[in-house]
């Protein structure tokens, strides 16, 4: 990888920590370059599209992290996607000392009137997880009405796990929910 | 109610408000008096210190509110708990025509440098929601570490639906959730 693709992708992981630490709001050009260890210029020649530019694309990046974890689970079973889902979240949570959320849902819950424009990707990053996780819970066995509300509710349960577990510097609450809904997805499946 | 109250009132709601729809940073001075119609002499009349202390009293506010309507429902039964903190959710949302999420996990995820002194009220709150919640699934019959996970898995499903209802601009979600979690919590109760 070159100086140039280099110098892009370590604006783009900065934003995505960003995102995770501090919300849209915490996302700002100083915030990133300091952060990267850019130089002022590389915004405008990296980004022509300046702040909204690196939102866009550092949304989408963590999007397709966590959706690739689960479809490629999913090509096992639903059981296995929760697993792997919940580990993703465990060592993000333990690695940064429990300063890292959600990328996604920061974005969801505080943006600005400035971000407003990123709320479909949003929308459209949470969608393809929950499709990944329905096939998985309908490859299984379980009916289509059925596997979609399980879908929602482990989506559901685990993101607002992670909030949990910020809050309360522990990853238990992360654990107490894999636990239950791997009770809920193993009950679920045909007999 | 006297003048002085109403003004003061108005304003802690407003800050509620502005925490919901916009998370900690969009809680500005400017944007609370804008929101309140008052007057600017009213921030350090009322509220002495500042920022801060308005962040601190409505966090304080919103938490209440919400802990108060777990322990009256618990009264009568975890079932009926789930459908009132899901009830209170639901109209809140629609009332604000989804705009409006929790205000403790905005700050819980989105908050500042500034804002860190808020984070262990964060906590105290949700520990509040989450030993209301255990007390009556404890009630029914569930053994206490069941009951213990049961609440943790609640309040994040549903903290967390409250968001996916945001997004999608629906309450679909919040309602599977709840339908989800019922069966789990009627599973649970002793036959």
């Amino acid at each position: 990888m070159g100086a140039r693709t280099n110098t892009r992708q370590r604006m783009l992981h900065s934003a995505v920590e960003l995102l995770r630490e501090r919300g849209a709001a915490g996302v700002t050009i100083d915030a990133v370059l300091a952060r990267s260890d850019a130089p002022r210029g590389s915004v405008y020649h990296h980004f022509p599209g300046g702040r909204a530019q690196i939102m866009t694309e550092s949304l989408t990046l963590a999007g397709d992290t966590i959706g690739a974890i689960i479809e490629q689970a999913a090509a096992q079973n639903s059981v296995v996607t929760l697993r792997q889902f919940g580990q993703f979240w465990n060592t993000l949570l333990e690695q940064s000392d429990f300063a890292a959320g959600c990328p996604v849902v920061s974005v969801a819950v505080g943006s600005s009137p400035d971000d407003e424009h990123l709320q479909p990707s949003v929308a459209a990053i949470i969608q393809r997880w929950h499709t990944g996780l329905v096939t998985a819970i309908e490859t299984d066995g379980v009916e289509p009405e059925r596997a979609r509300r399980l879908a929602t509710m482990a989506i559901a349960a685990v993101e607002g796990a992670v909030i949990l577990c910020r809050v309360n510097r522990s990853t238990a609450a992360l654990d107490d929910v894999i636990d239950e809904l791997e009770v809920v997805f193993t009950a679920a499946l045909p007999a």
